[in-house]
């Protein structure tokens, strides 16, 4: 759209091209660019320009175009002297507009020089601050500021800045000089350095930099500038920043913006000041104007928290015994207040603002919509639709669903002091305070002797189900966010710190260690689910708060949401728990949980053991009655909604002991041979379990287990319609990889199922269905469809699979990838769209050509994730099934999508 | 095509419709059907009607049409009249035809009754012989054989077959009273029965049918007849019959025929006789009528080994001492001469024929083309090109590939007398005898001492393969036709018999026990890696022959074939083999195989065991010259043809000991601490280690490893190019599941490898590429394709992570998959096309989309598998890569992919 000029042979010889126009000016005065400019401006140039706009006091600058930094390789990796003019005279408005000059020696302008490209890469480039000083500039702040030490550290931390970044020089030099210096007078922190101190250190970092890279320290203001300026550019083709856009797909022609802003200072005296404030409270959401200032500090002040911040607002301050700013700058606290309401009318949402006071005058460093609490957005959202501020579905769109947890679980309070011991992976949301123990039993026990306690293990069974029941919270030191562990205590809703590796948990001794910490059974610690922090002692708790504004938001969210909500429940409280917070269903009823209980355990071994078909049979026809208590119970709690529930998964072997020790007990209290029982465990054991002989491979070899559990489901159907319930059952079978797998064992469960009709002479509707958990169910779905009312897609083993990748062994490596962006996040907890999403999408598409009816809905832990909610609402699924406590997250996000695609199709 | 009228209201009162004809007559003098007839007739029905068509005499009968079969639904379980009138009439024609009455007691006429499907059922239906035997007729059958015996032993069979198929008696109840009159006499076997027992047994047989179903037996053979035709339709819709269609997706409404033949006795009188023939030789191809017969016997006699058959030709049964037929029947033998000549003609391959002569009388029972030996086929197909009775292009087509095996291989001789131990898989194939040994150090020795040895293990590692290398064979009790014996073994041509999960092998005692032996170390074996069977002591063997027939249709396949055959060797050695078969490069190069080098093996735990990266550098600088004479060797052997490396690809466990027993032992050996290597081994220890850190994945946490590998092989080229080599490689990453992958290690790779260009200052080409061998590498091709030059796709690891299966775990229960036809054949050995197949295509396509030219390979087992082959053939690769030995195979299939490819398109 813009004119380009031919602007001769450059320097290098090259010719290059430039824009009509190539720097854009902003202060509150006059303003060249909006936030809609970010393809020239950069994220950080649009932004600066959209404020300015606003007619905020922003400290004034200017944008060089990102279609500069093209032009700048083009020449050679020189900047073009129309550029340098054109930025002199910008500079000269900037000088103008703020009253201050370049390299003065009584009130000098400095400025920074930051990248910003049109998307975020950040930490891939360079910035460069207090960029002016020199030698007399330097004087300049002394006198100005009142404040030499200041003024000298300014500089010298700007000599180090400089010679690094733009002169290419290591920056191990000037650190080793500086370490000397303080080793020398017995400092231990920069703070110690005296003025004197300073001044010799920048005498000898000029001396330095000038033996080091041959060049003197450039003492001109301008040509500091041209080096900052050209630096930038240039940082945009590190390797480091190539293959981040590689990684992130960002066009290599897109090229960086340079931004060039003056600096204020908040320590000017007492007439300065620096703060940050909220227009709503961030922890309750109350419409109070709240934040904290300091009178005569830097930003880093407020942060280090050396001195005490005091509150904005007088009555607030006065609880503290504290000065507010409404008392000490009268004027400007108003002035403030005026910023705060048009700032939040014009981005209509609460605001996180920075802001200077440099001798009386305000400036506008940044504003940004305020993180808040889940409360505090829920309460937020409610009253800004009160205020006519946004409609219902801009509440909906707005609020982050993640963030209902902190409303369904107790919370930490954010202001408790903490001793952080180590982290961990935020399994299961919530915070949780007890007295650690290091085993199922002893957590039970202990429970029983009324004690609140924490189980610690490397990492959990499913033996370990009844201790999670009795602890407070569970912490393991191995295990991903998809383990063991992180699933159940989901499904409980209880607090989980999974794989904090630091820990080394020792049974023997019960002791875990860790950062130097030795802690024993019975030593109190808080855990933190909801960020994966393990903390020392107790931390105070903050209780769940399920108010009006949370049933508010719920109702808004179901009338706009198409995708159906249910639950992954295996006992009929949690069915009810998961009932209580909207769940329409039960997606995923896992069966094998219920082997494990204490009254059947030793059956389900000796169904294990068997030899023959026959002593199988025996230990089946015990089980049949247990599991038949079970599903009752069930359908009964979910009475007129739909249960699905899968048939037997997990391998044998988990049903049976591992080690030596334990064989040996079993055999003792069975009465079994050890030897027997031995060689057993060695026959089922498998080097790749999750590949193994498991789910519908098991019916496969032993029809009679489904036989049972089918049989099971039907006698059960019958008695809770006896009871009076409504029961619309849905049986699963897993690990299906071939239509053939299906169709035998379909035929099997329809035979056991027509036999109790028979027998009852009861007859009643049911789905027989499967997972699609393989990537040959998903490409082979029309096949498989011929055999399947319904499909519903085990996310989480369909990640392993399609990825390659399991979940129990990923954790050492997985977070390098997430961290590295060669995953864009955990796959674990978050759907991998662009390769097992294509996978679901495939097997959706190829169902419904079989079966334009079939029912599909998805069952993994992806289904309580919001971004992998929005996949499956567009992918066109009927429902997600997810734990009970993210139940009100995955209506929110099924709302969320609705709206997104409608506002995509108009 | 056929008028259907209406056949009124059958007797259950539902109105039929039958066809026009619907009962087809054969015989040598005249047939209603022929060959192409099979959806009317059935298989077994179309295939008599050709035989007869033929002019050769064919025992007489007809073919009950497979549209009746639902006709006799419709009518409710009925065969209505119309079938009944047409069927008498045509069993009048045969009566007519062979001279014999049904029910006669002189000379009565028996008959068969058979099912026979469009698509072959194997034993998924009924068969009743003898039929039309009854109280007189057993007389007629008595006088006419001479051998009341006989006669009664045919009668009490036939009413045990009847009883249990017609009238649905369990036979178990007959059988227990045969059982109780053998017990009586004290016989041991049936054949002890008298004719007076036999007799006994009738009269009792027929009480128990009465009693026992409250019908008794039907005297009339018309009667008969329609029960054991309503029997053999009701056989359609068992539960079996009705499972087996599911699974191989046959229509329900196919229906079966049912054919209805006289029977004809080669036991009648020393004029009468049994045999089997072949055109040619079967074993050596010769061109010689080949067979054996027996005067006055039945086919089972032939079967059963009682008596020694005689050979068809005077000259071999000199040699014998024997009688021939050529002597013993002159007019027949040169009767049946021309049949031969007739149906070698007829169908253009050597035949396989069943006779008898009844009465000086010759009747042909069945001819199909005659199972041969591999060299047999060669030189068959070789001989019949000479003929002229076929091309080239049929001479490619009629071979199967996989018996080309026996021509590389030594083999067993099928004369030789054996005792079988047990049976396991034909994991490499070829024959092997020696003296038995548990360990490989056991085997190196041995091997060294100049004993042949069989190497016989639980499972082996890579830490075997030294002693592989010196045992004349291998023998593992677990593992799959893709565990690491197998794959080994395969590569390095060696018989191996993998999975032979009877033995029970015990270190402790160096022993092996199976089937009651137990052997101890030095008893001898033999094994044959072709059939997967075990064999007590020695067995005499047959050297392989690659003679000038064998060149010869290696040269025809290669004129005909478009796709590439390469193959995958890890030393020059293996290269070198590969290369004398025809091979045209190398597919896959495995750079761990390197690694267990005796000389290396601790130079990489060193590397594993380094704490920091500076250790981990120091230790893969030691393994740097080694790697690179590696390379360098490959690349001389395979100079002018590409060379395809795949980089470090298993988790760094592998190297690593597991017992505690070993980890002591090595810890002693290398100077470390117990503790730490023991701590090292469990912290690289895995869930699913197949799932886990291995592949791509090891270099983004340790980069350093495939720096080392790409700069030892970027060296090598050079080296190599110097003893003047032309060099191609291709550098290969595994595991890659995302093309963030790829694009950090292609750079990485690039990096290395211009060091070494600008530090020798030699240019050289090479390329880069991945393993497509996850499905999400699969269905993000498009994007993967951008940082490669080529893709391989690694079909093993594609296979377990489509399937969600583990080769190491499914032995316990694929072969009833396999066996149940829950899948059409082991998918690690013969590509899943349905499933893993379809993301093969996926692959290719997006890889194409991407860049056109992309270079395209297969390096899986299944490179030498002739199925799949044609699968890559057809699907656009552009060569395939198998272990040397199979390189032959592959031309061939290769071959035969194209050929069919030009059939269908022509």
């Amino acid at each position: 759209m813009e004119v380009r000029k031919e602007s001769g042979l450059s320097k290098s010889g090259t010719k290059v091209v430039l824009p009509k126009k190539f720097v854009y000016f902003f202060s509150a005065n006059q303003t060249d660019g909006n936030a809609g400019m970010k393809a020239v401006l950069g994220g950080k140039g649009a932004n600066l320009a959209e404020m300015s706009s606003l007619g905020l006091r922003v400290p004034p600058g200017f944008t060089i175009s990102t279609e500069i930094c093209q032009v700048f390789y083009d020449a050679g990796e020189r900047l073009p002297d129309e550029v340098k003019v054109a930025a002199r005279e910008a500079l000269a408005r900037v000088e103008k507009e703020i009253g201050k000059k370049f390299g003065d020696n009584k009130n000098p302008l400095l400025v920074s020089v930051r990248s910003g490209a049109r998307a975020s890469m950040p930490g891939m480039m360079d910035t460069i601050l207090n960029l002016g000083l020199n030698d007399e500039a330097v004087e300049g702040l002394t006198k100005a500021s009142g404040n030499p030490r200041f003024a000298w550290d300014s500089y010298r931390r700007f000599l180090q800045m400089y010679s690094d970044v733009v002169m290419g020089m290591n920056s191990t030099y000037l650190e080793v000089t500086m370490e000397d210096l303080k080793d020398s007078k017995g400092y231990k922190n920069d703070t110690e350095m005296q003025v004197d101190d300073l001044k010799l250190l920048v005498t000898k970092f000029k001396k330095q930099i000038l033996e080091t890279t041959g060049q003197a320290f450039p003492m001109d203001p301008v040509e500091q500038l041209w080096g900052a300026v050209s630096a930038v550019f240039r940082s945009w083709n590190t390797a480091r920043a190539k293959t981040y856009r590689e990684i992130h797909a960002i066009p290599s022609s897109w090229g960086t913006a340079v931004n060039v802003q003056s600096m204020v200072f908040g320590n000017m005296g007492d007439d300065s000041a620096t703060g940050v404030a909220f227009t709503r409270n961030p922890s309750t959401g109350e419409k109070l104007y709240f934040g904290e200032f300091l009178i005569n500090a830097q930003g880093e002040d407020v942060v280090a928290g050396i001195r005490t911040p005091q509150p904005l607002r007088k009555a607030e301050a006065q609880k503290k015994g504290l000065l507010s700013l409404e008392e000490a700058m009268p004027v400007v606290y108003t002035e403030l207040t005026k910023v705060f309401d048009k700032l939040e009318h014009h981005y209509r949402d609460m605001q996180d603002i920075e802001f200077t006071i440099e001798r009386g005058k305000l400036w506008i460093l940044q504003t940004r919509n305020g993180k808040r609490t889940g409360r505090a957005a829920v309460r937020t959202a409610c009253e800004m639709m009160d205020e006519k501020l946004i409609d219902g579905k801009e509440a909906l769109l707005r609020l982050d669903p993640k963030s209902l947890d902190q409303l369904l679980h107790p919370t930490l309070d954010p202001h408790a002091d903490k001793t952080l011991l180590t982290k961990g992976l935020p399994a299961s949301p919530g915070g949780a305070v007890g007295q650690i123990v290091f085993s199922s039993e002893d957590a039970v026990k202990a429970q029983a002797g009324g004690k609140k306690v924490i189980l610690v293990r490397v990492e959990t069974s499913p033996e370990d189900i009844e201790g999670m029941v009795s602890a407070q919270g569970i912490l393991t030191s191995r295990g991903g966010m998809t383990s063991h562990a992180a699933v159940v205590a989901r499904g409980m809703g209880k607090c989980c710190v999974a794989g904090a590796g630091e820990i080394d948990v020792d049974y023997r001794r019960k002791e875990m260690r860790v950062q130097g910490y030795v802690l024993r059974e019975w030593d109190q610690i808080t855990l933190d689910g909801s960020t994966g922090e393990v903390f020392l002692g107790e931390v105070k708790m903050l209780p769940p708060t399920l108010d009006h504004n949370f049933e508010r938001i719920m109702k808004l969210a179901d009338e706009q949401r198409r995708l159906g909500v249910r639950t992954n429940a295996d006992t009929p409280a949690d069915a009810a728990v998961a009932r209580r917070f909207g769940a329409e269903g039960i997606g995923l009823c896992r069966t094998e949980h219920m082997f494990f209980g204490a009254d059947r355990i030793d059956v389900v071994r000796e169904m294990i053991m068997a030899d023959s078909r026959q002593e199988r049979l025996a230990a089946l026809e015990r089980l049949l009655p247990m599991q038949r208590e079970d599903f009752k119970g069930i359908f009964i709690a979910m009475s007129g909604l739909p249960v699905t529930i899968r048939l037997l998964d997990p391998p044998l072997h988990e049903f049976l002991p591992h080690s030596e020790e334990e064989i040996g007990a079993l055999a003792k209290r069975l009465g079994w041979e050890v030897e027997k029982l031995r060689s057993k465990v060695r026959n089922l054991s498998e080097m790749n379990p999750m590949l193994g002989h498991r789910g519908c491979r098991l019916a496969i070899s032993y029809p009679e287990i489904y036989e049972m559990q089918a049989r099971a489901i039907a006698l059960a159907v019958v008695d809770a319609k006896k009871a009076g319930s409504q029961v619309l059952p849905e049986i699963m079978i897993p690990l299906v990889a071939t239509q053939a797998e299906l169709a035998v064992l379909r035929r099997l469960v329809e035979q056991a199922v027509a036999e109790v009709q028979r027998e009852t002479s009861q007859e009643f509707p049911y789905l027989i269905g499967t997972m699609i958990e393989v990537p040959r169910a998903a490409v082979t779905a029309d096949e498989i469809a011929q055999s399947a009312d319904f499909f519903s897609f085990g996310t989480n083993d369909l990640t392993q699979t399609t990825l390659g990748l399991s979940r129990d062994d990923s954790g050492k490596f997985l977070a390098t990838y997430v961290s590295e962006g060669l995953l864009p996040a955990d796959p674990f907890a978050s759907l991998d769209i662009g390769g097992v999403g294509k996978l679901v999408q495939k097997g959706v598409e190829l169902g419904r050509q079989t079966r334009p009816d079939i029912k599909l809905g998805i069952c993994g832990e992806h289904g309580g994730d919001p971004a992998s909610i929005e996949f499956f609402h567009n992918v066109g699924l009927h429902y997600v099934s997810c734990s009970p406590y993210r139940v009100p997250i995955a209506r929110l996000s099924a709302a969320q999508a609705a709206l997104k695609q409608r506002k995509v199709e108009h």
